[in-house]
């Protein structure tokens, strides 16, 4: 029988437990700006940091608190006292008790295990850790989040002793008990199992609340977050993007989805869940963090189609082949233009440009034989339309060279020529029979040759002016596999993308070279060409 | 009551439904490949592709049947015949009976919806469509999975009709019947329920195996696919790396450990699980896919510890804080290098350069505090660690220079100079006060350093001939927030990953600058500089 409720509040640890992975470093500043965030998506909690762990967090828990959250409340991190002294002579809880925040998690040991091996003091002690622990935060106000670290090995190896810490931790006041998978490595029924029996045992408790914390080893971290809902959890601890240490964190932005829109569960306050695609991305931004494309939900891919079949059938009803209306959650429908995507969709992206061409026309065949033919040198015009705009036009003859480049020569130097300069580009183009010559010069060569070919192009075409270039990609797409030395001399193929916009308008465009620097170049020339093909 | 079977068979789908993954384009010898590693790794079936899908599917059966299999079966995809015309006029059947495979999967609709609504077609002929396509490839000598497409969408909306399909198929000859989640939204306790009573709906018949096949919409596509074996399927469907179309497919390297070393599941032949990593990355390698670090099992974050408190409970016992034994799927665990990571996980490294150095010296404070300084400009030496190495040499005072650069010119011009030559470097070096000035050319800016420096090496250092680049990786950390422009020239930060090798020994260095091409110098000075100093 499920014992699953119809509320649920979510606390998410990004700039907790969030920063324990790989690659993940924030700023003060960074974490002030996610913290705006979530509270905007509408989390009902914000695990923050431990104040104890280093100075930046300290600093951190001083500036918040010149942020007005409207609806999260912050939570500062911590851990029971450490063994054989006085909870008032523990440095740490008392980091914890001037952090700020109204609400404190502390994590204790609940496998036996980890007690005698790894903290090296008897189960007694442990326990009366835990419960003098919660009574000190207890008596200096606080709200008291335990988390019950590797609940479920200790629940496998030792459950009356697992139970016992439980107990301790509710004994001495603490409010939300969450019970921890931190290894990861639980299945989901052993989660549904024993958070059922946790749950029930304690049932007659009405002021105390169970929750999941899962991890992702076993690749069902969102999966077991779910089996300790339908098991009578009420709260669900995780990461907004499922970052974390090893394979991270119960992915939030999997969960809440599921639970507004599948399982009737609210766990955000009413009208945020649209919010969910921008804000996720704006926090993968601050984290310096690869956003995964096939990210379930708010991934760029997530409701892409590819085969022509399934382009089709979305057409003719979304639900054919998608789960959700990707409206609902802020994100959007694409079609991808691949050899597999077939006639009908390249036909619906160049009806833009000529709008005569007709599905059975030759031309089709031939910008689906030449895509191929890219594809093959490493090309993917998915996610640049820009040059696929242009690439077509070439094609169906609807294209318009503005300027004709006569060469670009770029020089680098290290010593670097002043601090802000380390290339110089000299570049000469032809307008209408008009000849510029120009130099640019910047911190790196893209920078430079963006600069050379901009004042080149301003003389003719005031609006380049208006064009800013607001990211820059680079993917190797080939190993060396052992090919660069000195008899054998073969390079790698890059891929450039390049985002560009005139503060309305945002396109990508797409270059390919085993030179980086003109695989750049290809990329800038189609973006300046881009917005000039789109005038009057 | 569970009604878990012991032992399952695999189907992996990378070839057919992986393929359908953004930007994966396989060639027919990348094909051919992946079947053989496959095969090596020991899944039951390799469903390799459509033969009427495209000319380079129909060559790659043809080309396969030179492949000698030991271990598993080759499966040919397709559909059910199309709607009001006979198998035996039905070209794409014939493709299928012709692909030469004894064993082949097709799919047909079990959903009402997609059969009134994409398919536009009676509800009784899409029944005579699946049960006459059995029957016509049962005569043609075939083994035949059927997966029933969109089955637990078609359950939940009409049940008695998606049964009826499963039906037709079973009576038409099918030995598999697989169950799909084709929009994969499914949440978990729906896949239990629907296959638990499935597969009690059929159990009287012993010939007939029911598989569960899942994708990752909902972030459940492992998870769901234990709940099918939970409900009594015995054939499970899915892509070693996970990748699919949208969110992608159920990740078989996720669901195979957690079969063979929590479940007792048996799902591959003795002795072969250890090969699964390795296998893992050589399939990602030919699919030209980025891997993920944090992918269950066997990425390479797996079994990556960060946190210090983690690392010192890991090497009391690995068990404190990992699921399995890395070793057991030839994964291998790694202490991170951060800020985070602690002392005694800089002590351990930096002892191999001095062993006098101790817990508490002063040099170790240094190190860390120089490290973080750097970990700001936007260095990590995560996965770099011959640049620590080097790093470290300098603040213990253990580092020699091998050499002096004078400078380094690098011109890159287009038009090309020719074909094989896109930019030529000059460099001027100096060792032990005799100067080199030599050239390099190359496609690229990396290319032609790396020709340049190697030519003046060698006259000092003969072994810099054993060195090659095997791999290089370019991350920009910082996007350009639209700063690139003519008034405010700042450009993005870029991070270049450098992996050498002499044929013994791997290493990887790391440079960062706002210039790729003095990123990749640094990257390129600290590769030789290792390499030398490690002489003797």
């Amino acid at each position: 029988m499920s014992k699953k409720h119809s509320q649920v509040t979510i606390l998410d640890s990004s700039l907790r437990d969030g920063a324990q992975a790989e690659s993940i470093n924030f700023s003060v500043q960074d974490k002030i700006s996610i913290v705006k965030l979530l509270d905007k998506l509408g989390v009902e909690y914000i695990e923050a940091g431990n104040p104890s762990s280093n100075p930046k967090d300290a600093e951190f828990f001083r500036e918040v608190q010149k942020v007005k959250l409207t609806t999260s409340k912050l939570v500062a991190f911590g851990s029971t006292r450490l063994k054989d002294i006085s909870c008032e002579n523990d440095i740490n809880l008392k980091n914890l008790v001037e952090s700020g925040t109204d609400t404190v998690s502390i994590f204790g040991k609940s496998w036996d295990f980890q007690v005698t091996e790894v903290l090296k003091t008897s189960l007694q002690e442990n326990l009366s850790m835990i419960y003098e622990t919660c009574v000190f935060l207890k008596k200096h106000g606080k709200t008291i989040i335990f988390d019950a670290e590797h609940f479920f090995d200790g629940y496998a190896s030792n459950p009356d002793y697992a139970i016992r810490t439980l107990k301790s931790a509710i004994e001495g006041g603490a409010e939300i008990i969450t019970l921890c998978d931190t290894n990861g490595g639980t299945m989901p029924m052993e989660i549904l199992k024993a958070t059922t029996y946790i749950t029930s045992e304690f049932q007659d408790l009405e002021n105390v609340q169970f929750g999941i914390h899962t991890h992702n080893d076993g690749g069902l971290a969102v999966a077991n977050s779910l089996m300790g809902l339908e098991g009578g959890c009420t709260h669900i601890q995780g990461t907004l993007l499922g970052f974390g240490e090893r394979t991270g964190n119960a992915n939030l932005s999997t969960i809440i989805p599921s639970l507004e829109l599948k399982l009737g569960v609210t766990c955000l306050p009413k009208g945020r869940l649209h919010l969910l695609t921008p804000i996720c991305r704006e926090i993968a931004e601050i984290s310096n963090m690869i956003f995964p494309d096939f990210m379930p939900y708010v991934g760029t891919n997530s409701f892409a189609h590819k085969a022509g079949m399934h382009i089709d059938a979305v057409k003719k009803n979304p639900i054919a082949y998608e789960h959700i209306n990707p409206d609902k959650i802020g994100n959007e429908r694409v079609f991808l233009l691949s050899e597999v995507s077939g006639r009908a969709m390249i036909l619906d992206k160049i009806s833009r440009i000529d709008p005569s061409i007709k599905k059975d026309d030759e031309i089709l065949n031939e910008i689906m034989k030449q895509m191929k033919d890219l594809e093959k040198d490493g090309y993917s015009f998915e996610g640049a339309e820009g040059s696929f705009d242009i690439f077509a036009r070439k094609i169906i003859g609807k294209y318009k060279s503005f300027f004709k480049l006569h060469y670009y020569k770029l020089m680098s130097e290290r010593p670097n020529i002043d601090e802000n300069v380390s290339t110089v580009v000299q570049l000469k183009i032809e307008v209408d029979g008009k000849v510029a010559l120009t130099s640019g010069e910047g911190r790196g060569p893209i920078h430079a040759l963006d600069t050379a070919l901009r004042n080149a192009l301003r003389q003719f075409f005031p609006v380049v002016n208006e064009i800013r270039l607001t990211d820059y990609k680079v993917r190797v797409i080939d190993s060396f596999t052992g090919t660069i030395n000195a008899t054998s001399p073969t390079a790698a193929v890059v891929r450039v993308l390049i985002e560009s916009t005139d503060g309305s308008d945002v396109w990508t465009t797409v270059g390919v070279s085993q030179d980086i620097i003109e695989a750049s170049w290809k990329a800038l020339v189609d973006s300046f060409e881009y917005k000039l093909s789109r005038l009057k």
